[in-house]
Formats: C-alpha cells, sequence, structure tokens
C-alpha cells in the first residue's frame, strides 16, 4: 500500500469515515489527521472531535472548522453570478461545496507535513472526482487515498462486521441499509439510492427534510425583498446579512414554503445516469432574485454572453474542475459583468414557487421614454427600416443565389 | 410613396389593422389582400371577414385560414425540442409565431400576384423585425410597407379620428387607451405597456387570462403522463392527441392550476428592456415534460452540446431568424438528437408548478446495474481513478510549472 | 488474463504488431484474425500476409483491405467540410483514421465470432483512446486489448528479445532504436519521440518524407483549380477524381511545393504536451480551397456559426469520439451548410504556401452591385445609419446608466 | 440639417476629408476641430496641419497626435493574445485601429466643447459602424455626421468639381479614379474596390506596398527569437523593444520575406461580401510565434476555452464593438490565461512563411518525463484503461440502450 506516514481525512463523525479512520491507520500503518468542516449541514461537531478521540486521534490532529462563510462567500455566491443551472436544472450544491473542502485537507496537510489526504467518497460518484481534481491542482504531489475503491469493505454487512471488531460505535438506525443516502450543506441537502433508484417511482415525503411540501405550506404568499451589490445578496428585507446568514434566512423561508425540490436524473461525469432529490429552498429564491437584478442592469450583449458560457461553466464545477484555468477564466468573464448588478428584486413565494415580481435598481438600464408607445424624441422608429434592412441583406442575397444559382 | 399594386396585409380585424387597411388603400392608392390567420389566439374568424368586407375588400381577396396545426406541428415543436428559452426564463410564444404569418403573407403574393406585404407592429418592438426579416428571406424582392413606420396617425386620438372618419367601426372599449396591448396565440398570452411598465409593480390579477393564479388553483394536485416520440409529445394519460388539440389540452391543465406566468424584463433586438407579461400554461408543462424524458434516453454529449447551443438558437427566434441558414443548421443538430427520445413523462401540476415525479423509456439509458452501490460486474470502481489521474494530469503539471516556474 | 477465444488485431506487418501477434498467443492461448488496411500508408501490404501466414495465422483470418476511398470519402472530407484545426494548426491526419480502422475491427469481429480486438497503441498516447472509443461505441460488449498497457516488454531490448525468441523476423533497421515514431496515411505523415522532443530544436530535414523543403521546391510557382461540389472537393484542373485519386493528387501537388509542414507542441487527450511534427501536403492545399470557396457561397451566419463550433468539433475528432452522439449533431450542423458550397478556387502553390488567388461559384452570394461605391439602387446608403443607431442604442443607454447610475 | 456648433473631424489631409472639412463648414456653419493620428500609417502628418490652417481652422482646433504606442499596447496586443483572426484569416488590421480613433475624437470633443464628431467612411462599408458604435458607446449624447451618407457628392466628378469650386488643392494623382482603395496604419495595409472587385481575378504585384512577392523574397531564410512576457511580446533577438518599436521591425522583417498576404472574400457586417486584399505582415508573424508561446505555457483547458470564443472575440472587433461588454467580458477571460504565458520563440521567416521551429519558457508545461517512451514514475500506462473505460461507459450504455430499444 506503500509509505504513507501521515494522512488528513475528511471526517464526519459518521460510521463510514469512522470505519475509514480505523482502516487508514491499520491498512497504512499512518498516523491520522481529521478534517471536520461545519458548512451548513446542520449537524454539531463536537460529537465529531469525541470520536475520533475515542479512535485515537492525537487532539492535535483534529481539525474542527466553522467554514459556513468562507462556503457561501468564496463559492456559492460566484456561482449564482453565473446563473449556474446543471442540465438545466440543478442548482450544484453538492458540487460546489467539494472544492473548499479539498482546499482546507491540502492547507491542513501542508501545515501539518501530511503526505497524503483521504476521502470517503465511492467509487462510483462524481465526489471523488471532485475532491481528487482539487487535490491534485492544488498539491501535484500529494497522495490520495481513496478507501472505498481500495479496500473490500464493499457491502454493509462488511463494513458492519469491521466496525464492531474495532469498537467504533454503530448508531441503531446505522445497522441496516439507509433507505437513501444524503449528502448536505448551507445550500442543498441531496438525497440518492436504494428507494429513489426507480426513477419512474415519485420520491416519498420522507424524503425531504429542508423543505415542506407545496401542499403544506402556507395558503397566504410570503413577499421578501432582496438586496444586491455587484451581483451578490447582501440585504434581506432592508436587514444587511453576511453571506452565511443571508443564505440561511433565504432557507428558512424558501423551506417554509414549498420551494426548491427537484427530482432529477443526471449525467454523472463517470458516466452513467443517476437519480437524484435535492432540496435547496434558499438557492433557488436566490437564482429567481438574481436573473431579477440582471434583467434591470446588465446589458444585453453582457447577459446573451453569460447564457452562453454557463452551461460550460456549470459542467465544469459538476466535474470537479473548480480550480482549472477554464473555470478561473470564466469566472473573470463572468465577475466583470456584475459591476453594476445593484438593486433590489421583490419576490413572491408561495406553495412551491419563487416568483419575480417587481426589480427596481439605480443602475437601471430600462428606460421607460424609450419602451413607451407615444411618439418621442429619443427613439426616431425610422431607424428600424433601415436595421431590418441590412440585417434582411444577406438572408435576401442568399435567396437570391439560391433562386438563380 | 412608391407604385404599389397589391398587398397583403396581415389582418386581424381589430381597429388598428382596419385603420391599416384603409389607409394602405389610400395612400398607396392599391389593392388590398387580407390574410387573417387562426394561430389558436382565441377569437372568432368570421367576424374579420365580415368587417374586412365592409371596408370594401373583394371576397376573393379575403384569405381565413385555421393554422393551428401547422404552427403547433411546424414551429412549436420543433422549438420545444431545443428547450429553447430566451434570457433563461421565456418560452417565445409571440416570436415563434411570426415566421408562420409571414411565409403564408408572402405564399398568398406569390398566389395573388401582390408586390407587397404590410403588418401592424410597431416600429419600436421585435415583431417588425420578425415579420420583416421573414418576408425578405422567403421572397428577397417583396416590397415591405409599415405603417407605424410611415404614417403620423402616432397618438391614440388621431387613429380614432382616422378610424371615425373612415367609418371603421369602433369597439366601445377600444376608444381608450387600452390599459396594456395584448398577444395571444395557441402557445402563450402575452400583456406589455401602460399598467405594465413599471417594473416594480406586480402586475395585477386582471393582467391574466388564460391562467387562474396559484391561489386559486385547486388544493389537490393534477397528475398527468405525457408520451413523447422522437421528441415531440403525442400523448396525454394515454390518448393520442394532434399537436393542436394536444398543446390545447395542456395550456386547459396548466391554466387550472396556476401554471406558466412570467412576469418578465427582456431586452429587445431592437436595443432596449422592455417589461413583459406572459402566460405559457401548456408551454411550461411541456418543457419541463421535455427535460423529464431527456433525461433519460439522451446521452451526456449531445444534452450538454444541446444546453450550450440553446441560448443561440433561442436568439435567433428571438431576433427574427427563424428562416436563416444558422438557425437551420442549430435545427438539424438539435433534431439529430431527439431520434431516440421516446417514452413517458409523469408530472405533478400544483398551484403554479409543473413538476417531473417520474419518467420510463424503452429508450432509458439509465442503467439501475450501473448506479447501484452494490459491487457488481459492469462497472470496476478501480477504473476511477485512472480516470481521475489522467484528468488531474495536466492540472498537476500546471501547478508544478508555476511553482517551479 | 481472463477467456479470450479471438482477437481481431490492427496488424500493421511491422515489428511491434508481430510481437503483440506472437505475445497474443501466447499470453491469452486466443486465435489472432489479422487486419491490414490500406489507408494510403504508402506500404505494401503483401507482405503483411505473409508475415501473418508466417506467424501462423489461418488464411481466412487474414484480412488485408484497400480502404482508401472509405477514408478519404467518409471521414477525410466530412471532416474538411468543418475547416476543422486542432489547437489552431493541426490537420487531424492521424486521428481521423483510427475510426475507420476500428470499425472494420468490429465488423471483422462479428464475422469472425472474435469476442475482442487488439491494437499497438502505447498507453501514454491518443491513439490507444481514439481506437478505444470507437470500439467501445460500436460493440459495448467488446473485450479490449491492450498490450503495451499489460505486458512487461516495455524496453525496446525486451521487445527484441521476445522477438528473436519467437522467430519474428527484424529488419536490420529496427534493432536499434528508431530515431523518431511515424504513423502516415493518405492525409498525412506523423513524427514525434526521441530526436523531436526537444521543442526548442527544429527538425532536421530527414525527419520529412512526403514534401520537399521551401527551399528546395521549384522557384516557379504552380497554379491549380479544385473544383467543389456540396463542399467536397471533386476535380483538379477540370479533371474529376475519386475521393482517393484525387487525396493524392493534391499530396502530389503540395509536397512538391513544400507545403504542409508543421511543427507543433500540442496537447494530448491524456493530459500532456507532446511535439509533433506533421506532414499534410494536400490537407493544407484542400483545406484553403475550402476555406475559399466557401467565402464566396455561405452566408455569413452559417459561416460564423460553423467557426464557432469547430474547435469543439476538432477536439472531439482529436479525442477520439468521432461514434459520439455530439460529433453527428455537428456533423449535422455542418452538413447542412455545405448544399450551395459549389464552384472553383484558383490556388498558387509556392515554396511552402497554398494561397487562394481566385474563386468562382454559380452560387456565388458576393454581388458586385452590392458592394460597389457607386450610387446604386439596390443598397440605400441610408439604411445605415438606422442600423447603427439601433445596434448603438443598448451601448447608450449603457453608458447613460453607468454615468447616471 | 439640425443645429451643431462644433464637430471633430478626422481628418487625413487627404481629398475627401478635406472636401468633408469645407462640407461640414457649409452645410451646418459649424467650426470644424481636425484630428490627425499617426497610427503608422506611413505619412507625414505636418502637411495635413498645413492643410486644415489653409481651410481656415484655427490652430488651437487642430490636433495632430502619434498614437502609435498607445495604438500596439492598447489595441494590438490585447487582440493578439487571443489569436483573433475573422473568419479564419483575417488579422483585423483595420477594426482595431477605428476605436482608438473614435475614443480620441470622443476626448477632443469634450475638451474643446464639441457637440459633434464626424468621419469619412462610406456608407457601405464596417468602418461607419465601427466609428459611431465607439461614439455612442462613449458619449451616448454625440451628434454623429457622416458625410457620405448625407451628401450629393456621390460621384467623383461631383467631388472634384466641389474641391475645385472650394479652392482645396487636388493632388494630380487623385483627379482621376483611384485603382483601388486603401487604408493603412501599423498593423496593416488593406486595399479594396475597382481592380480587386471580381474575386477570381488574381491580384496584380503593384496592390502591394509593405511586402515584397514571396517570389521577390531572400533565398535564404531569416532565423528570428521573440521573447514574450504575461502574453505581450517584448524583445526580438534579445532586444528589447517597445511595442511600437518592435511592431515596425516585425513589418520590415516579415515584410522582407514575403509575408503577411491575404486575399479574402469576407462577409462585412452591413451584409453583403466584400473582397479584401491585406498586408500584415509583422502581425502575421507575431500570431504565428504567439501561438508558439501559448503551444508550451498555456493548459489545455484555457488553450481550448480560448480557442472556443475566439470567433466571437474576433467578430465583436470586426463588427465595431470594442467598447462593449461582452468584448471586455472576453479580454478579462483572455487575459486572465496569460500570466504565465512567457518564453521565447524561434521562427523561420521563408518567402511568405512564418514557421515556429523551436519554442521555450520557465513556465513550460511540457514535461519529457512524461511524453517519453520509456518506462517512467510519473505516469502510471495502466491509469489509461480506467480513463477510456469511464470516458467510454456513455457511449457503451448509448449502445446498449439502441440496440435493446
Amino acid at each position: 500500500m506503500g509509505d504513507v506516514k501521515k494522512v488528513v481525512l475528511a471526517y464526519s463523525g459518521g460510521l463510514d469515515t469512522s470505519v475509514i479512520l480505523k482502516w487508514l491507520q491499520e491498512a497504512y500503518g499512518c498516523e491520522v489527521v481529521t478534517f471536520t468542516a461545519d458548512l451548513g449541514q446542520g449537524e454539531e461537531l463536537e460529537p465529531a472531535r469525541r470520536k475520533a478521540e475515542m479512535l485515537g486521534i492525537k487532539p492535535e490532529n483534529i481539525y474542527i472548522e466553522d467554514l459556513r462563510e468562507d462556503f457561501v462567500r468564496d463559492y456559492v455566491f460566484p456561482m449564482f453570478r453565473a446563473n449556474a443551472l446543471y442540465e438545466g436544472l440543478y442548482l450544484l450544491g453538492t458540487s460546489i461545496a467539494r472544492p473548499l473542502i479539498s482546499r482546507r485537507q491540502i492547507e491542513i496537510a501542508r501545515e501539518t507535513g501530511a503526505d497524503a489526504v483521504a476521502h470517503g467518497a465511492t467509487g462510483k460518484g462524481n465526489d471523488q472526482v471532485r475532491f481528487e481534481l482539487a487535490y491534485y491542482a492544488l498539491n501535484p504531489d500529494i497522495r490520495v487515498i481513496a478507501p472505498w475503491r481500495e479496500w473490500d469493505l464493499n457491502s454493509r454487512t462488511k463494513l458492519i462486521d469491521f466496525a464492531e471488531k474495532h469498537q467504533i460505535p454503530i448508531a441503531k438506525d446505522k445497522r441496516g441499509e439507509a433507505p437513501f443516502s444524503v449528502d448536505a450543506n448551507l445550500l442543498h441537502i441531496s438525497a440518492e439510492g436504494k428507494v429513489l433508484e426507480d426513477p419512474w417511482e415519485e420520491p416519498q415525503e420522507y424524503v425531504y427534510s429542508r423543505s415542506v411540501s407545496p401542499e403544506e405550506a402556507p395558503d397566504q404568499p410570503t413577499y421578501i425583498e432582496i438586496e444586491f451589490e455587484t451581483g451578490d445578496p447582501v440585504a434581506i428585507d432592508g436587514q444587511r446579512l453576511s453571506p452565511a446568514a443571508l443564505l440561511t434566512e433565504l432557507n428558512r423561508l424558501g423551506g417554509a414554503n414549498g420551494i426548491g425540490r427537484l427530482d432529477l436524473v443526471e449525467n454523472r461525469f463517470v458516466g452513467m445516469k443517476s437519480r437524484g432529490v435535492y432540496e435547496t429552498p434558499g438557492g433557488t429564491v436566490l437564482l429567481a432574485a438574481h436573473r431579477g437584478i440582471e434583467q434591470l442592469t446588465l446589458d444585453r450583449g453582457a447577459a446573451h454572453l453569460k447564457d452562453e458560457v454557463m452551461p460550460r461553466y456549470a459542467e465544469l464545477i459538476y466535474n470537479g474542475f473548480w480550480y482549472s484555468p477554464e473555470r478561473e477564466m470564466l469566472q473573470a468573464l463572468i465577475d466583470r459583468s456584475q459591476e453594476h448588478v445593484n438593486g433590489t428584486v421583490r419576490l413572491k413565494l408561495y406553495k412551491g414557487s419563487a416568483t419575480v415580481v417587481g426589480r427596481k435598481s439605480p443602475d437601471s438600464l430600462y428606460s421607460l421614454a424609450h419602451v413607451t408607445f407615444e411618439e418621442d424624441a429619443v427613439y426616431d422608429q425610422r431607424d428600424a427600416e433601415g436595421f431590418i434592412k441590412l440585417n434582411a441583406l444577406r438572408l435576401r442575397l442568399l435567396k437570391r443565389g439560391q433562386e438563380h444559382g
């Protein structure tokens, strides 16, 4: 298995990564550094510390960090500037969290002199790719350990056996197979696998945990106003909030109104289709609002160019290429467009829908003088004739060429 | 004004195009052929015939046609194969109707020996461009008359005066200014202008006519199944329907559930921003369903390529370039992808949302064998290591180059 | 090594693939079918037959085919319709040959009941990817054997030892290391490795074999005319030629004039940069000529759309995705544009350059009446004012918004 | 004609703009400010001053400026970072000069309190669009005068008559029609019209003025080395040069070797095709060199993204949208990629060709260790199997779906 001295493990404190922790110690005979991050998944972190200690990790090797503000400010918001949607629908909630976790693992490896990093993603999914591309991009010489691709604990029974053998505590509800697997952070919560595997079957209500169903949402709409500065949201209903606090509040508002559920069959980077069920209440509201403020403040040329590169940008993030030159180049393009994306959007939240019903901006490019049907000084309707004629010229020459050719 | 002998006018039977009809006779001293098409706007056509006769049009010069099936089959469905959205949100309901009207006008001009065509679009909007680009593309030598850009009837008062002077009947509710202007066909109904001009103000309920508000929609969801063949919908809940009948039924279902409303500030081709309010109940359901069946049946490479060219394709339609080589080239690309887009999608319609909750297909590319977490024969998890390592190679070399460079 | 019964080997008759042949028999204990294709590489095929027989291949298992016409007609010409260049410069001479060889291997496997295919490409290059992606795309259940990735004959010495041990004849000049490795077909000949590995060193003259150096080319230019029909060349100087005959003649003409040499550092799909030296005399002439005839016959919208998708199309071919839906979709787009690409191009060939100096076409869209500086009836210069004003409108509104905002 | 008080005219000192100068004074009764810029067109500027004075322009209204460094540094070099080619071939020599002239005109208008600007471009070409889009983008309220679209001096005879009537000196060779029209600056010289209007006829040698013909170029190649820093050339053969001095030297070297001639039929923005003959000796060398250094220093993802957006970027410049948000966004993307584009390229210049024959860089991403055929530690050939298998997975599932579907 090679000579690994110290490995930084992305550690959740759950059963799987606890098994990995123990397996790393055994299989590699190496020191393990655990890294547990609060990205808003909604779990206490201190139990992870106690569990790590219990599994023999030295206190100085236990890293527990609240990264919620970093996550939203440096990853979520830049991505939302692009109105990124993977395959037209998916808000990339899992994808966007991986680069931050990876970056911290690599930084901690440097700080602790570790020569390897490890993660708990399986060999069939996208997350292994996202983790590892980020690791390699940030430290080309790092050693990467992906236990799920290496070990033989490839069934629930073997995993439980290993845990019992090594005195790893097993929560009662973890003994059997979970009915589906979950990933959560401040942007979204996802569910996939097992009971969700038949794409013809509607997901049952118990799959959802961050939103009420539209049917259970209030019968009265909720109106909110979101304020933007240079493309990022900064306030809700006049109250300035930090990035993480703002997204938390949008999650609350969206979730209470049944907003942000998505049942999707998507194409994984590793080549297969999979079915995922996502809840992204705050993100769904934010996307609608951001498009709303851009409608008023973004020039057409800028807006259309953004729309054209967006699928590529989203694909890069989905595939794990956050730390690639091409993602950074597209980000430079996108950020360049957001300078004047300032103003306020009013939204109506109601039983599953987030609808923009108003927008205003000091940088508005909407000109009532130009758009009114009245005669006016700013726009000479006769200009349209020349505009159309020259736009049509090539088409006319083409038709003539084809007729006489 | 030049020597026009006969002009084919796109004639709705309403006040504005009746004034145009009379004005053409006067200003150009020419014979007028009226063309009135049923594209599903929901109005009787026979009154238009009577009105044209009353205004002195010879019976053989009155063309009244039901083009609903042509419209949906040859324009709407091809466009939906592309999942086309202009500026991320607009389903192009007005844009897609213009090419068909234009084509018939040019054909009727050929049949009747007319040397000109005329339309009732104003000099500030997109429709003049769409009509005229289509005219010129189909007949490069046609004479185009756009009365709104030529005459001096540029206020409501002057228009009414002209109508009265020429015994053009004026409906009572047309005397005053309309609170907004409307365009309708089987795909959508749009409203813009006047009371809608302030983008900060929420449109009032009376603006909408094709859908109930989400609040007024039933408290129980409606479930439907849509069947697709080679990318086009062919049946609802097992009942095969013609294209127009199918879209009509989707409008009914969507409208009854408050689906398809859009309040948008968009960028016109002529360079200004405008605010439009759209209702596209059936189209909104159809887009969701089409994406649903593509999720299951479209290869990733095909799907992503489609997504990347979509904004360009939508822009071409919005700008009026339906009859351009580049639109046709993109259509060839899109149609090539739809060969296996067959199957059934189940949707939940509820208070403004159309949600895909199931999809199945004989051509499904979703492989449960590949996606399951169990150990399996079809997918060797160790392949992922090589996949990741070679995808990472350039990033590692880059990082090294930058570190040592 | 698994249970392979019969394997179809892409067999050149050279030392490497002869060693592979023997190794397959030994390592897999399986029957070997050899497939040797004439793609215009300029070598006799009959020696390959004799060698295969000598190595124990049954006569009915020896496939030798002249595929030059298939190659040029079905692969080279379609690619040239796109003006494909990888990384701005490379005419994809090697890339485009692999899909045809792979297709025939899969077909022969079906005919002979073979359950596997094998190729002689190494584990670091693009060709392994191209071969295998094509194999899998055409037969998802085929077994693929890539000896260079499996065996331990990973040095010249071991390879020669194996050959000697198995009585494989070794040409004298194959004993030592070749100074560079070569791939050839009717489109190009490439050289890479060893003496070419330092990208700062100019390739020496002996590397080139299909063209004279520009310095040695004639001091007088050669003028030729190439005729096109629907985007493909069909005649040179008035003489109709089959696709392969035409490309052969262009190679002769281009090579004699020092045309088509390229010294390139390129990005491989497997993640590293490599240096290649290419000779593509006929292809270089053909690209210039095709662009020349498109200049006259292709509409601007079509031409620009083609240019925008070309890099993606070229990348797909380079990476081995010829048999992918997205390549086929792009091909449909490209082919749709070529309907009227008819006419004749005159070129000057001189000491390394192929220059278009004239083009004419019955489908020309070039209109002298429109382009002349004289006053004319077909173009009203005043139209330009409206055209410019409406194109400028959004930029003016933007500037105003930024100034007052 | 409206009330213009003061107009800034782009004044060359030639006959046409002298006539315009006089016509502006007459037709508009306004004060004229002349702006004459040295962009490297190769003409003395002082005669323009004297001529302006003679035509009654006040000394303080005569602006004569050497903008060569600004031109190359702020316009030419940024464009070359993109490897921009319009329609695959044209280096945009005229297009890139217009934004600088326009910007200075607008600045001078502000300084002098002028309310209008004027240019001498005709109503059929691209330059009117480029000038005016730039004017409007930089000052949305500026009044634009385009005499060629307004006056009736639309034949040579009328123009000469006007000149004689107003005592405008006429050079002998300007009395008759010029055999073609010319535009020149430090990047290129173009010729079009009259004797060049038949695209089947080869341009005669006298059309060219900045390069010898390849036939007349030296029989020995010239080797040069160009050094780059962050994407821009900074030295030739070890000698650091200012941007303008460097391009001047490249023009000398390229022109002496017959490099940079282009005979093109192109698509104008105003909708027609036209034929142009261009000489861009230094630019042609520079493009080859820049691609050469990028080959070594640019990551594949960055390089391919650049190639994909390039046609759009070139189109924007050709069409006159230099001062548009979308051009600036693309520039941000491109510039972001050039940080490590450092190093030296060696080129061979010979009878019309500029060929890269060597490149080296401290930031090279080319790794001999990775590319060598030998067994090595840095690259595990077995990784390729996984890489290929996962890239193939979707294609296999697709084929299976189609076979069993």
